[in-house]
């Protein structure tokens, strides 16, 4: 199903203009050239610095957004989850799984992948080295491991050094598992560029303290796996990364922007909502709520609300019910109709595509497509 | 596919020790038995005062779980979006959407669903009575219309009984609508039950004004429909209610128990997670961040954390990512082992269910049984 625009129009708020009634709201829709342009720049900042570019799909979960990433240069894909996984087999024939398996499920669908693709998978504990190894085994394939390692956002990982060589030693004897390397997640680096190189120096050098052990213990890492949107095109200041994993980055939203990252423009991922109420003084009310939006705050600015609404940004999404937003418009100068259609750039992108079945595609002709959200809701 | 289990498994505890390991988490399980008390608990109250009651289906989405409401005693079911209208019709001829719809592609649908369902909607201004109007006339169908108005969550609803007799003027005039009475909602009553009282004869209050203003006009309001599961079991004290519309009662959830009118017995839907990591510190990591649990806060109890670990009760889910949820164990006497699952109670269960395909069902013979969320992600 397709619906036609005019060629010329280019501005977002003429085609908005022309959207069909018949497509109902809230929908997401994706602006294909915006996310083109994120997708080359990223390919291209890879390719300047000599890193390999391994896109984390659990931003769009969309099998052909990932081979969009590959032809534009990724090596591989990364997921979150082993349903993600059996999902993005279908894009691409070099997976790694950024999260720990240890539980049966998730160990016997990466080993049954691993048969007919490159899986990885980046692990903090010799009980999930264990489990993948009896995985691997029983089906007579081999999975990849990369140590995470801890470099300070304290969520998953290795916590020295020494540790990271205790599990490397620990995965390098098991059967069906093959050492590749490291990985860590810097979720906790954002803020100003000097900002960020300070950190990003000091996580080089814990992951140069690391691969210095395994090598004096005969442990090679043919990959050395980072990188966030936020921390993206900074990438190259640690020396020892081999690869890099942002997923945000193709569409962009109010962490990305407040966080100084992308600017609005950036931004592919937009909700058009329609104006459902505006019975109480000061205030409309959009049919977009937290089963659209999610609950999740802006990072960088907990307080600025729940999105941008690009044709009134004077408003603020003060408050989310299911299926209310509830805007302040006490500073703005104007206040919409009740049952016209504003846009939305959410805070988070990553959750909300993953409340939609389907989402749409503006492409360049103007045309809208449908873009079904293939990996939506795989949690195992 | 069934998993059973023993039958002597009375015990939360046992019977997830012997959940499958080929069964992933997370998954979100539902304890059958304590859903039917909680059904039967609502539907003795309507029933012992004499009011109807017609449950919110947002909560679980399901039409075998909707079927069971209405064998219970329901007299028809709510839906927030025409979306839901749709798949709930399938279980039910009688249906209030308790949301406005001004769009034309949600106005259409009801339109079409009203040519051979009772479908009502409520809205809260004459845009949406004259979109009604349209696509029912249009439809040649008639659709039944409460007005809502605002009785102190300030969120939609017309703001005053004057305001409510002239959009009830406005209703009652327009083909393809019939005036059936008034809806509000009292999402902003919580706390102990004699501050429940207080608050819901103020609300009784400015409904009998508005009743009294129709009356005088010569307007007749056949339906008074009110309600929310917190203040459910205090309906009675709104002499002029004739139906209520609780939906998370089905399920309850830490909004409940926090709230004071659950137990956590009486939570009937629970989430199992594995626990991946235990790599930093006093913490733990299960495989169920927000896109399982959403990053809803407990409203009664902001900084409780993101849902209660029943097996540790004085852990603390203390951050969320999209798929690492981080718990703090600094005080607890003793920890899990990686691999171990763990059952949490969300802290809001209505978006939980909307994040799933398919739940499981645990009957009470101890069978696992898959429950299709029928209407998940219907958001037009």
């Amino acid at each position: 199903m397709n619906y036609h625009f005019s060629r010329d129009s280019a501005h977002d708020m003429r085609y908005k203009r022309r959207m069909p009634d018949s497509l109902g709201t809230p929908c997401l829709i994706i602006d294909a050239s915006i996310a083109r342009r994120n997708i080359q720049r990223m390919a291209e900042y890879a390719a300047a610095h000599g890193l390999r570019l391994r896109p984390h799909t659990k931003t769009h979960k969309s099998i052909r957004l990932a081979r969009m990433q590959l032809d534009a240069g990724a090596i591989g894909l990364t997921v979150a989850k082993a349903g993600e996984a059996r999902i993005m087999a279908e894009a691409g024939d070099d997976i790694l799984m950024a999260y720990p398996a240890v539980d049966r499920a998730r160990c016997t669908i990466l080993a049954e992948l691993a048969k007919s693709k490159r899986i990885r998978v980046a692990i903090d504990s010799s009980v999930a080295a264990g489990a993948l190894s009896a995985a691997a085994s029983a089906a007579e394939t081999t999975i990849g491991i990369l140590v995470e390692i801890d470099v300070g956002l304290h969520r998953t990982g290795v916590q020295s050094a020494k540790a990271a060589l205790e599990l490397a030693q620990t995965i390098n004897v098991l059967q069906g598992l093959r050492l590749d390397g490291l990985m860590f997640y810097p979720g906790h680096v954002s803020g100003p560029a000097p900002e960020q190189a300070v950190a990003l120096t000091e996580i080089d050098a814990l992951l140069n303290e690391t691969l210095s052990l395994w090598k004096w213990h005969g442990l090679n890492a043919t990959i050395v796996s980072g990188g966030s949107t936020p921390t993206a095109f900074q990438s190259h200041l640690i020396k020892s990364l081999t690869e890099i994993r942002p997923g945000t980055y193709i569409f962009n939203d109010m962490n990305c922007v407040l966080g100084g990252v992308a600017a609005v423009e950036d931004c592919a991922a937009r909700i058009t909502a329609t104006v459902v109420s505006n019975a109480v003084p000061g205030q409309f009310v959009i049919d977009a709520g937290s089963k659209t939006l999610t609950s999740d705050r802006c990072g960088p600015a907990p307080n600025s609300g729940h999105g941008l609404i690009l044709e009134y940004p004077g408003a603020k999404i003060v408050k989310l019910n299911e299926e209310h937003g509830q805007v302040d418009i006490t500073a703005c100068d104007r206040a919409p109709n009740i049952g016209e259609r504003v846009t939305v750039i959410p805070n988070h992108i990553c959750p909300c595509i993953n409340l939609q079945d389907r989402v749409w595609c503006r492409e360049e002709d103007g045309t809208l497509q449908p873009l079904n959200v293939d990996a939506r809701g795989r949690l195992v």
